[in-house]
């Protein structure tokens, strides 16, 4: 990309959903075309982008013919296809977040060996090649929480367990074994890193889990955590994403105990769930400011306009098929409530569908209105 | 649409320029799907909606074939084919704009005729067959503005007339002659009208125009105008809105005589240039009202979140073909300017490009910023 001039950025996307149907609701706005590879037809990038691949993204081959058409290549689901992600960096392709990123974030065992190479907080841990290995581990290592190393996503391929007595109810592949962290609460602080090494991260926010579903269900900012923790979050995400040396954007989830320790708990290289509310409340989104790393562009400001509540829209338990949104008027008559539903057609137990940012010059008012807006919308089927 | 449930709509819209694609970028955040009509296959909407069409919307055929495949259809564009608008609202499409709205405003002569009908103050005008009529009209009627009755879009079809002596220069066509205002300033009022008659309207903004182009340059919000003078404003607006009995959008462009006196100038049934800025500065944008009005859905706040300035980003005088953006990484490190590109291909002298919106707390370091992103961002050949 010339200082001087630029002219159309072709942008490939490896996954078509939620987050990349808002990548490109920002990418509208630039002379960025979009390219979204996805093996799902019915995806939500599907008829938003330029060029719409059907396809799988964990493929070599299909990674590497769609990633030959395309100026840049990033993505919006970790499990994608690394090697061929290599080649294409090797034929001049810039590939942001960077291979070698991608595949030590696909297997939580290399990320946390990682965390203790750097100095980075996070709660203890061991790897456990499987099930039987389980059976021999002294009990102070217990509760715990089990990870599959690959492939988890979104609550999936982790399990709390007790004791080492349980062992048989464990995944039986590699694992990482995490001391459960005494915890007070949960934030996440975003991160991009431009391609000339500018760095900027977004306000810290904190978040309240769904036990049931294992996902965010509300998330506040500005965070209600005194500053020095605040900052000290800031400092760590930024670590982090130097220590990897990531062009892109790079979500850390962090835990503060109630010893008031942060642990670094997940990290995602990606537009993430915890920077949704940037849309209204901050000055430059998630997703723009990750166009703006990758393509080369100057980052944008991450200052907080307002504070906000997001609330995650699951469908709905006991309901599954063609999507219907009940509720949908009252909330859209909510002054500072602003929904993005992700044009999923089905719907199922606890997807996310969707969520809505409650913006209010009160964080408090923001969160009683969060919580009628959860009451009252409900996502079910036709 | 349901109160208590709502499901996929599927809403057609005729045009596919940059108003259908910033409306499409709102869409995506509802349960709608958006068809888009439009006779160029590279339009701005090609690519970005959910079935795109490539055809003539003008043409009653091709407008009732696509119409019958929606639930609600709307209008990016006035020049559409109004007879199949009707026919589908007989046959049950909801059609919004009504056809009967869009008919009086493709004729300039019959929307002179509404106004003086409903007692709505606009310029002294008179209805002229050809351009032989003129030389006879007293010179008391001139200096005036000659206006063709049809098909006149973006300073298309108007000239400035001194006298009847210029008659030859003149159109030869229907056309409405409108006598010189001695102008103060031009204002705007976006109203939108929901199916259930609730009104809202945008604060008022004030615009600085480009003569050359004949086109907004400068749009202000909040209007420098006294109070009173913004409250005749969206008074006035507002009746215009309901003498019409639309539902929708409704822009209104004034000028402020040097008297003092508000003239209805232009009107047009759709999203507008004059609300481009609602998207950064408004708790809803223009393009999400109108999703709103023309769904049955409830309309948002129209409260204004920031002062603000935008400012059209026009193909360059000198340069025609492939664009390319000279400037914009400078534009783009501004806090609070926010870029909207169109995604046109090619460039061409004043050709509307896309627009840029500057927030600031300060209107006039708003204004600064926009005159600095001016003299910065070119949009010239590659």
């Amino acid at each position: 990309v010339n200082e001087r001039s630029t002219s159309l950025i072709k942008l490939g996307i490896l996954g078509g959903g939620q987050l990349g149907r808002m990548m490109i609701r920002e990418a509208m706005r630039y002379p960025i075309e979009t390219y979204v590879l996805d093996p799902d037809p019915q995806a939500p990038c599907a008829h938003l982008c330029d060029r719409f691949v059907c396809g799988n993204f964990a493929d070599y081959n299909t990674v590497l013919q769609f990633g030959r058409q395309v100026d840049v290549l990033t993505i919006e689901i970790e499990h994608v296809n690394v090697e061929a992600l290599k080649q294409l960096s090797n034929e001049g392709i810039k590939v942001f977040p960077q291979a070698e990123v991608i595949a030590l974030i696909q297997d939580k065992g290399l990320q946390k060996e990682f965390y203790a190479q750097h100095q980075i907080p996070t709660s203890p841990y061991l790897l456990i090649d499987d099930k039987e290995t389980l059976r021999n581990i002294d009990e102070s290592r217990f509760p715990a929480f089990l990870k599959m190393r690959k492939m988890g996503y979104d609550g999936k391929g982790v399990m709390a367990i007790q004791s080492a007595k349980d062992w048989e109810k464990a995944f039986d592949v590699a694992m990482v074994l995490e001391k459960t962290v005494d915890m007070e609460t949960e934030l996440a602080v975003i991160v991009a890193v431009a391609h000339d090494g500018e760095i900027r991260s977004f306000p810290p926010v904190d978040m309240a889990f769904n036990d049931q579903a294992n996902l965010v269900e509300f998330l506040y900012v500005p965070s209600r955590l005194p500053d020095h923790v605040l900052d000290e979050a800031i400092a760590i995400a930024e670590r982090v994403a130097k220590a990897l040396g990531i062009v892109g954007l790079l979500a850390v989830e962090m835990f503060l105990d109630k010893s008031g320790n942060l642990l670094v708990n997940e990290i995602a290289p990606r537009a993430h769930n915890s920077g949704h509310h940037t849309f209204e409340a901050c000055e430059t989104s998630q997703f723009e400011q990750l166009l703006r790393a990758v393509c080369g562009l100057p980052l944008g400001s991450t200052k907080l306009k307002t504070p906000a509540v997001m609330v995650n829209l699951l469908g709905e338990a006991g309901y599954q098929g063609e999507a219907a949104y009940s509720g949908i008027q009252e909330v859209m008559r909510m002054d500072g409530v602003y929904l993005h539903l992700y044009g999923k057609k089905i719907t199922k137990p606890y997807r996310k569908m969707g969520h809505a940012t409650i913006t209010n010059e009160s964080l408090d008012s923001a969160m009683e209105m969060a919580k009628q807006v959860k009451n009252t919308f409900k996502i079910i089927a036709k």
